[in-house]
């Protein structure tokens, strides 16, 4: 069955060998694994920096319509944009008089944060506001909502929450909620096929 | 000529079979098509959703760089950036009375947007602009000019317009210019080697 | 040895044939190589933009961040980034009455630059420079030199330099730092896994 006379093939002056075929398609499919591994994931990372109202609103914007299409979001919140994620209803105690000053100055949540233009004393950003509601846009306080229940996953910058001094007990109930680091973001936006910084 | 002799062939114990390693490279084919059809284009995709002097200018200059380098650019035009690309020749009437206040409070095209910083009242803007000339770094209005002629692709939000009352017909004429979404975004950023948030 | 007989293989109906599989096989290896070749590196490329010390320190955070994991890192400096690497210790001569006035009112170096926010005349800032360091976050000084030790690569944008009227001899010293225009961020970023601009 098995003999010498079938190990090679010559068409031409060629000579094929099925032994040497089947040892590159070995090496092939090693090459195309490595190339899976590394591909990027239908995914999206996005850091979310600023503390404004309208950079708030295209990062949720985004993020809602990305996992709307079947991606895989996670929105990293640090600086700026850490008090966005702040619950108006909840207090936390035992700060020291850096984190109660940074807890004073710095917007308790999405309902009270501003334009970064045109706030004009917040009267600009009321303004807004109004539009959004009456072109039917949803507001920050409804995207963040619908993302929770689209799946968007939130992680918020742990040194962030140390330097402004806010503890998690006053940060928002979030479906998708955790605490990390630069290399948390880093590992997801690797794997992302979309990376934005805000 | 086609016999069970020449079905498998055995080189120091071990098997082959060319049905089976014909096999394997069809699998194998079917991964490369994923991986091809997953991979990223030779393009670049922006936001620009900051409506000053300094970052337009960034954007257009990535642009066209990039678009000289080979490269398909997309640039999708939101929030502040939107005013950029008003004409001020143009005029819309029919608006309301929001519509008419962020007419004439942003804007009125490329030539009417501001320094980031130092804007000084209008002179470090004035100052930027000089030096620019005088060292031959194209205007922005020139560099828009310039996008069009290298085929940078320009979309324009659809939500921003609506939002701050714009109407197409006083937006600059642009040889390839589309209006859309984020999932217009989205689906090029995608598929795009850079994606950039400005 | 080699004859007509071994070059075909019949199963079921179906003929298989060596030599068209080793066709198969050498087609899909050059796309396997040209899907390498287009892969994205293990490489971060960022655009600091951005001449605030919260964005200055977001980036650093980011590049050490990612060094540290084993990637590649190229930040490129550019616009209100550029001064942010220059040496109070270093004076240029020679300057025109632009780059003079340029000199004067930019940043001089790291320890020179401002929060974006809660500035304060200068108040916020020095708040959050005694709260990083109490919290043990290295300032913006030693995470450009950490940078420097880990290797992170900066670029220059050399149309900053000429319009800013920037010279090269009042940069600082720094062991991996280059000159460059967009092309140079363009031919990076699209080797790069993660691309951001700050």
């Amino acid at each position: 069955m098995n003999t010498a006379v079938d190990h090679k093939e010559t068409n031409g002056g060629v000579t094929y060998n099925l032994e040497e075929v089947q040892k590159q398609v070995v090496e092939l499919k090693g090459r195309i694994d490595a190339l899976s591994k590394n591909a990027p994931e239908d995914k999206l990372a996005m850091i979310v920096f600023s503390g404004d109202l309208d950079k708030a609103l295209a990062a949720f914007i985004i993020a809602t319509g990305a996992v709307a299409m079947g991606m895989d979001v996670v929105m990293f919140f640090t600086f700026w944009g850490t008090p966005i994620l702040r619950d108006k209803q909840k207090k936390a105690g035992g700060k020291d008089m850096m984190g109660t000053m940074f807890g004073a100055m710095l917007p308790t949540g999405s309902g009270d944060v501003k334009l970064s233009k045109m706030n004009m004393g917040g009267l600009g950003t009321a303004m807004m506001k109004s539009l959004m509601s009456k072109k039917n846009v949803a507001s920050l306080d409804q995207m963040v909502e619908m993302a929770g229940e689209l799946g968007v996953r939130i992680v918020i910058c742990e040194m962030s929450m140390d330097l402004m001094g806010f503890k998690r007990e006053e940060m928002i109930d979030y479906p998708h909620l955790s605490y990390g680091g630069v290399a948390t973001f880093l590992e997801e936006a690797g794997r992302s096929r979309i990376q934005l910084f805000l």
